[in-house]
């Protein structure tokens, strides 16, 4: 399958910016990315898509949801915007156990038709890359029910799914001990047996694990060969970003409490910093300093969080516009954040970029500019997204 | 034109909430608003709408838009996010002075067709009435035209419409007083006499008008029975609040450094008090503290500020969703700042409110929970916009 794409008015790769640009993609990858007055000869005679002088940036990646839940926690939103602190809530057993029980009460097929209907407000917002993540099971078979709802999504939905096993929270009734054990010992064995993920994560918090339990489980995940990733210093410092770093994790997320200690620390090892915007303003924390993350040399990724407890957020560019904002990068870097980055939090150098041998998922904005859709806040015009060459979303 | 409204899940009238409920709608407006089952037998023979089990809220309105311009500042919003301070480019003769060329460049139906578009967005975003100031003219004959691309706004648009005068800024190559004495001895008679305004706005600042320049322009209007509103307190703190609250302007807007001693003036004048959380978040400004002005008093409204250059808003509900999170607002209060306030802003005790009297203007979400669109960030699910009983929207 060769295409030549052309008409491009402005193309952010993202790093670079170029005008009237063209690619070429060959069996869903970019085979030639440059100035369309220089396509090559050999390009020449491929089937063209003319883009209509919009502009275009790389497919979204989204690597960190936990698009699969049951229910929703609108109630809770509202006491938190009366003053109740999500602790509160959380200890009180609202919070993550009421999305545990409602997640429970609904069977595969429905998880699965409403994280599909999701995933499409995603697909139409340009994500053409999610991370997916279990946690609202708890028990082992309700985690495998999760982690079969998200293959199924794999296999389904036109984007991109990476599945990750998440230890969220000790269930009620389990001795601590125990819980990690079998986490370790039955879960990540069967989870890595099965293929049903590729990454493991631990909500390494106050209220959540402790950094020995994470590390225990952060352990066995690296031990079954697979990869790790961290929630960590959102409420309370923990030392688990030091902890992922130490152990090659592709990502620390949510950083809200995070030090320029840690910072170094990432940008030593190359683990990638992600911040979530939506669930640090939506719950009122202090946002984290991302101006001094970039400037330390962290790879700084931005990721929706969406979740039905503590972000609610539907939109990636909101989550960058919020980051320029009130994290201070610039917009450019934002971009780089949501796609090439966040790629790498994903250990995907090939995706989030328009670059030679990485995957054609691009995103088409109606208008000439590129950044159009950074600009607009709260109307996100789009124009196509694609994902390896074929076009997988227009609006109506 | 008789109607009867049921199978509302949940009505925000906004103050009260109203689950099961129904009303009547006669000729416009709200005769009858209440229990499904308690329906009084006279309305159960009208013709029925049935909402289907849907969540309602009365129409958004927006108190303080710029919506007319030429251009856009996409090119600026990048330069800020990258750190340079909005004033340096005021002062270089970018910011509003850019946007005063291309509006300048505009032909009149030019700028009617682009206020039309983005007028269609925010009627699929909910908002039944808008105000919509002049401003990017500052000549007399370019600031009339302005007005009568909003008069026609008015005269087609499916939302009702309140234009605006704004004294914006002193043109270049003007002397101070010249300006201030032509606006207040040329325009505004002649705007008053036209009828192509129903207030006069300042923008009371450093970089634009004196508080004294701001006291005659607002006397001018008052003489020839204008309404008055104000931009207070945005970068540097002048005292237009006070002035405005002395004068009983309807709104004093931004609000960004006022002080308690301005909001007990606001208080006590019943002059509203608009924050504009867009140009606030977007400028990287302090958040005003909405929780502690609405505590001392303060009727409290909230508009987007949309403009090209400090607030590329194109969503109430995403100003509302800032201010419960940045200014600590309940989601109940920021819905009625939306809507019932919004409209005192405007001098509208008859718009914003689900209420026997007031106009019928309202949004039916598309779940059973009024609230659904502002727990959810970055969509927005509505099932159909209404005014004066008619639809005037509804998604494909």
């Amino acid at each position: 399958m060769k295409q030549v794409f052309t008409g491009i008015a402005e193309l952010y790769t993202p790093r670079e910016r170029l005008e009237r640009a063209a690619f070429a993609v060959q069996d869903g990858r970019f085979v030639w990315v440059g100035a369309e007055d220089s396509l090559p000869e050999e390009y020449r005679g491929w089937p063209r898509t003319d883009l209509g002088g919009r502009g275009a940036v790389p497919g979204l990646v989204d690597a960190h949801t936990h698009l699969v839940y049951g229910g929703d926690r609108l109630g809770e939103y509202l006491k938190r915007a009366r003053g109740e602190r999500y602790e509160a809530i959380l200890a009180a057993g609202g919070g993550i156990y009421s999305t545990v029980r409602a997640t429970a009460l609904a069977s595969e097929e429905e998880l699965y038709q409403l994280a599909k209907a999701r995933a499409a407000l995603f697909l139409a917002q340009g994500v053409t890359s999610l991370e997916v993540k279990s946690g609202y099971g708890l028990l082992p078979e309700a985690e495998l029910k999760m982690l079969r709802v998200i293959r199924r999504l794999g296999e389904t939905l036109p984007q991109r799914v990476f599945p990750t096993l998440l230890a969220h929270v000790v269930p009620k009734g389990w001795e601590r001990e125990k819980y990690v054990e079998m986490f370790c010992q039955e879960l990540i064995p069967e989870v890595a047996r099965s293929g049903l993920a590729e990454a493991v994560d631990v909500f390494c918090d106050q209220g959540a694990f402790t950094l020995e339990e994470t590390r225990q489980i952060l352990g066995a995940a690296l031990s079954h060969g697979l990869k790790i990733k961290v929630h960590a210093e959102q409420i309370a410092h923990t030392g688990a970003t030091k902890l992922a770093a130490g152990l090659g994790a592709l990502s620390a997320d949510h950083l809200e409490q995070s030090t320029p200690a840690d910072w170094q620390a990432l940008a030593k090892s190359g683990t990638v910093g992600t911040v979530l915007p939506g669930a640090s303003v939506i719950l009122r924390k202090p946002f984290p300093d991302v101006r001094a993350m970039w400037d330390a040399g962290v790879r700084v990724a931005i990721a929706t969080d969406h979740n039905p407890g503590s972000s609610p957020l539907y939109s990636p560019w909101l989550g960058m516009q919020l980051t320029v904002s009130l994290g201070r990068l610039s917009v450019e870097e934002a971009l780089v954040a949501h796609t090439e980055n966040a790629a790498l939090a994903l250990g995907r150098p090939d995706l989030g970029r328009v670059e030679v041998g990485a995957w054609a998922d691009f995103v088409v904005v109606d208008s000439g500019s590129a950044l159009e859709a950074l600009y607009r806040w709260g109307h996100t015009p789009l124009h196509a997204v694609y994902v390896g060459g074929a076009p997988v979303f227009s609006p109506i």
